[in-house]
């Protein structure tokens, strides 16, 4: 259904209120169905699949992006069992977030409700329609998808199977809709706030900072992530090794992966170039201050500018600096950061507590991997993004920050004065 | 200063850093130096009062805005009573949200941290600069103030109140900052979003939709309120009476106030009579459906449109509609409301749940007049805005809204494998 369609905005309204009204039950078994929908229709799914990579090959995607866009029949099964997953996690909905009783006798209690319609925005991964489908649904939400044209069919027929599964619970098939529609389409459609509660891109900087330029929908977005590893004095040196070569090497274009390490001085002799051939072993390119130079002796490093360390190198490429204390790591974290997730490896709880308390990003880590910033591993099923903004949701987004509150105040025929 | 100012974002980032490292002892000494420091300033604030109260005559401002303007002994000693009361919340930072751990071992745990800085833009007032700097430093964050040029006078002096206190507590002036300035000024400095972290209007609608427009710092506002009291069948006469005139009448121009009241047919012979009754003798114009005419046997009442339905009348004008079950009230309330305050009043408690649980809008009331919609009415101090968004904050906002949220993982040498 196209963007502009007439009657969508009255339509997803009318079955925003039909989901609010949900109880858990009645979602978890709309899941249940549309998990088994999924599952009879995985031929259909395959072949259409079959067109989307056979198109996406003329048209020269990588084989990155070929992998990602392919779904066989195992991946369709993980599909099903992450509908299954979402079912069993815990209805956030009428949740009592606090309750408290006025001197004038008023009942107050704060309680979580849907937000409403949620619009996601992604791009070629289709196993993304039908994650943001299950958590909207468990979270009282209207599903708006819009995906990305190279897995136009695949999402078609996956679509359809979320959309037999609501049917076959009596739900409105409105709770899951298709936005298949041009850029242009898109920018008209987030220009009015009419049209859905939030906006929640995924995908590379380019599309962030367009919805953010063309909505007057509130944003949902995760700024790129220029991660810090800080290795203490006296810290753990194969702890440091670890956590290092995990952050910076285990997956290297993602948001949570590490782009500068900083090192304690007082490791310039044992630590740092023990973690500098490490790096350099897994083929990591190395750009570093003076002292990180001299403590390579003769390794390969180049001079890293400020620009290295405000950049996010998406890559097997990190910036290294030699600090004087964990006052001049905090500063310079504090001077580079995105918010996003930063670590300190170190063996003094003090120190640890201390780093824990001041940095100021959405995820602090005291010995443990920044690659751990993400929805799943923070034990909130299937993805639905990750959040540097400062309001409403900050971190791995999960069904609780799908939903907003509000005020029930129960009286007994109390009047202001 | 102006908005414009070299080096402002700079001072107000390096006052944000301070702001987030103090304990409660910290927050709360400083404002009882502020409150102190107010006290010893009267003198001078009641003078400059008296400049902007001249000023604000030759310009023609209206006596009640003029008594809005006004500063005495009495309000002076209420504005630092107002902060002795923020000193004595609790404070939000380092509240735990949540805390798990994973099947890895790692310890996350989810903790308010303050949002940063504040932008506060509010009409003629002064005591919302003092309210707003309580509130902002209690809660950790920069207050960044613009008030009223009608206050200008006022408003210079209350500040210089406000930073001797800071300073004399050991604490950064940039801790609040005087931004006056033009429109022009303004738009400018609200596109830029490292400038601050939300912007909270406080005035008319035209202000809220000129920070929409310009702003691209998070707007938390509150939409005007088209606010309804449905009146059940079977319910205590007198206490409807009691929470319709209290909700219409007694501060009419609020946004809190009642607009519509729906009535049960039910009640067509008995109750709304009388409420029409009291309503008219309370000066209160009418305009409603046929059956509301009727049942006004001969008194003057207009028509009501489906405009006179939407609209927030700010006046003693109300609208009444009967309707034929608590159903058709809800679905008046869907379709008219704008997610301010809605109340019932009903002698049955499974149609007051069901109205409680139905009403998606920010405060929602059983047997209470809407009127009660308002920070200092729900226990969180002197008042910051209220919000009918639905992401971050909705209803009235007290000191945790001005929080954001930071997740601190604490591990043991865990990886991502």
């Amino acid at each position: 259904m196209a963007a502009t369609a007439d009657g969508l905005q009255t339509r997803t309204r009318e079955a925003r209120r039909v989901l609010a009204r949900l109880d858990r039950v009645a979602k978890d078994a709309a899941l249940e169905t549309i998990a088994v929908a999924l599952h009879a229709r995985r031929d259909a799914i395959i072949a259409a699949n079959g067109d989307d990579l056979a198109a996406g090959g003329e048209a020269g995607l990588s084989r990155a992006l070929l992998d990602r866009l392919m779904l066989d029949e195992a991946r369709i099964a993980a599909l099903c069992q992450a509908v299954r997953d979402v079912a069993a996690l815990d209805d956030p909905c009428g949740e009592v977030i606090e309750r408290f009783t006025r001197p004038n006798g008023l009942d107050i209690t704060k309680l979580r409700f849907p937000l409403g319609r949620v619009l996601v925005v992604y791009e070629a991964r289709p196993n993304v329609t039908v994650d943001v489908a299950a958590l909207c649904i468990k979270s009282g939400n209207v599903a708006i998808l819009r995906g990305s044209s190279s897995a136009r069919a695949t999402n078609a027929v996956l679509l359809e199977a979320v959309h037999a599964g609501l049917t076959s619970a009596g739900l409105p098939p409105h709770a899951a809709v298709d936005l298949t529609c041009s850029r242009d389409e898109l920018a008209r459609f987030v220009a009015d706030p009419a049209n859905a509660e939030v906006v929640i891109p995924r995908g590379g900087e380019a599309l962030k900072d367009f919805l953010i330029e063309h909505s007057r929908i509130p944003v949902l977005a995760a700024a790129g992530g220029n991660c810090h590893v800080y290795v203490d004095a006296g810290c753990d040196a194969e702890m440091a090794e670890r956590i290092v070569l995990n952050a910076k090497v285990q997956r290297p274009g993602v948001c949570n992966a590490a782009e500068t390490i900083l090192v304690h001085e007082a490791l310039t002799a044992t630590v740092l170039p023990r973690l500098l051939r490490s790096l350099a072993d897994a083929g990591v390119e190395i750009r570093g201050c003076d002292r990180t130079a001299a403590a390579g002796g003769g390794m390969p490093v180049a001079t890293a500018t400020d620009d290295d360390y405000a950049r996010e190198f998406g890559d097997l490429v990190v910036a290294v600096r030699v600090v004087d204390s964990l006052d001049d790591a905090l500063a310079h974290i504090d001077r580079f950061s995105t918010g996003h997730s930063e670590a300190i490896v170190t063996a003094d709880a003090a120190r640890g507590e201390r780093f824990a308390a001041e940095v100021d990003s959405a995820c602090v880590y005291v010995n443990a991997s920044t690659r751990f910033t993400d929805g799943g591993e923070f034990g909130f099923g299937a993805e639905i993004g990750n959040s540097t903004a400062r309001l409403h949701a900050r971190g791995p987004v999960g069904l609780r920050d799908l939903t907003t509150s509000r005020y029930v105040v129960r009286g007994t025929g109390q009047i202001r004065t």
